[in-house]
């Protein structure tokens, strides 16, 4: 399995027993990410069975209670279970002291480093890389400075057609890489096999946007173009279009409007506002612009594969 | 009614979906005060039906975040449902860099004045009094400094023998009040009629007591006598008394103790670590020593009157 996202919570503002602020987990390439932490995502994580002690690296949208006020319990927890190992926290300029101050007055910290990559830039940047995952920002338009996430699998090694290699007898084991990575082989006769005969397609690569919160921005579709999957948030239905500029936050509409001009496979909408009781006013809406639209669930897994 | 109290979480520690850390709800005389706020409190507050706007007065012993890391999402959920009038936040000195920092670094504090308390001192010393209700701090032993808190209904008026005024055509409605308050009755023949004879004992007034985190500490016990209902942690069984020291917190059994000693009415055992999955151990120590001794169950209300 490829990607795997897992939504910890979807909703704007007040939780409640039965609604949950921002957070998802996503696991892409066997790195497992926690993207914003509303109050409660500990909690949440434990109900999707997530393991506490993969999750090296966090991604805060921006400092609004909704997408964060969980992160000091749950650094608290890992510290609790024992861990040692770095976290590292992609997040705008202020989160290090946002955290450090009440890791200092709770005098709960003692255990694992934390290293903070703090933001403050308006262009899309490479954040995080190795060699299977690549995320980079994707600056948003909110009250406060706030960036989207994009996460990318790198290309995938091209699969040996073992058929075709065995015509070869002076293709060695140690050649292998070398075809994985789509070069051509060259026989001692200076004659070219091309990679194409002796390999196949690798598995496809997959992408994933996380958007929240902002107004409607059409400057990000080049960032996320041709993106498998986009969570958009859609706080509000269109004609509460004033309502949502003001808010700095988008409508239904407009998050399918992004997901059609960036050409996603797949958008799913979120941070519904608490006066929508039946959210599929806002699918509907969605669908009008985007058909292959959905919503999300609590605890809902989406993968891609 | 006169005192009320909900358990809103009772564990160390890490919360889970099943098991919430230290708050609780008191109604004293229709004064709501919230005791701690571990992260997820104001979920549990709506699933107490508790009206958020009508507490005035939070009460936090001490900066560890299984006590705390609810409250700034508790007082952002306040402004979020419009509030406007004061809230008034006793706590350890530090907790108002501790929630101003985050109001700040989070851009969403617009709202209602919050007035901080800054305590720091070691002795007991009375925090809140009006016309009906006193609250002073009771200095525990813990790892950082920590407060528990004494809550008392002051003496009640006492109630008029309506049969026994009606003797006397003299007294008036406006001589009630000075009745209720104990004085006597002159006579404009200059006879005094006692008090006792004209009223009945006011209804019984009644006091609370948290004590949580501490070590085994006598010391409180003058300041708790008589009281009706103690709360007092235990951490852990006696048979771990060492690890209790050495972590700042009491057994069972000194919690019976402690009980005994100040001869309170009732006890309540709470923040119990996560190694024992059946409480009713921790009850039966305690028993050995103070029989009116309860376990907390989830959102449980204890009623006094």
């Amino acid at each position: 399995m490829a990607l795997e996202l897992t939504i910890l919570g979807f909703n704007s503002a007040l939780p409640t027993a039965n609604s949950h602020p921002s957070a998802q987990l996503l696991n892409i390439e066997e790195r497992y990410f926690l993207i914003d932490c509303g109050e409660g995502t500990q909690v949440q994580l434990r109900r999707a069975k997530a393991k506490f002690n993969k999750i090296n690296t966090i991604f805060i949208s921006h400092l609004h209670g909704d997408h964060v006020f969980g992160l000091i319990g749950f650094l608290s927890s890992l510290q609790l279970l024992g861990r040692k190992t770095p976290v590292t926290i992609h997040g705008p300029k202020g989160i290090k002291e946002f955290i450090e101050v009440q890791l200092r007055l709770s005098g709960a910290y003692h255990g694992y480093p934390i290293i903070f990559n703090e933001l403050e830039g308006n262009q899309s940047q490479i954040i995080f890389e190795d060699d299977k995952v690549r995320v980079s920002t994707i600056p948003l338009d909110h009250r406060i400075y706030t960036n989207g996430y994009l996460f990318v699998e790198k290309e995938k090694l091209r699969r040996l057609n073992t058929d075709a290699i065995n015509e070869f007898p002076e293709i060695e084991i140690c050649d292998y890489h070398n075809l994985k990575k789509g070069k051509d082989f060259v026989l001692s006769s200076g004659k070219v096999i091309p990679n194409e005969y002796l390999t196949f397609d690798g598995a496809r690569s997959f992408s994933y946007a996380y958007c929240s919160d902002t107004r409607y921005k059409p400057d990000i579709i080049p960032i996320i173009k041709n993106v498998d999957l986009l969570y958009h948030e859609s706080t509000f239905l269109h004609e509460l279009k004033e309502l949502a500029d003001f808010t700095g936050h988008s409508t239904s509409l407009e998050a399918a409007q992004i997901a059609k001009e960036a050409n996603a496979k797949q958008l799913i909408l979120g941070h519904f506002s608490n006066r929508y009781s039946d959210y599929r006013v806002l699918l509907d809406e969605a669908k009008t612009v985007f058909e292959h639209t959905i919503l999300p669930q609590n605890l809902m897994k989406i993968k891609l594969k």
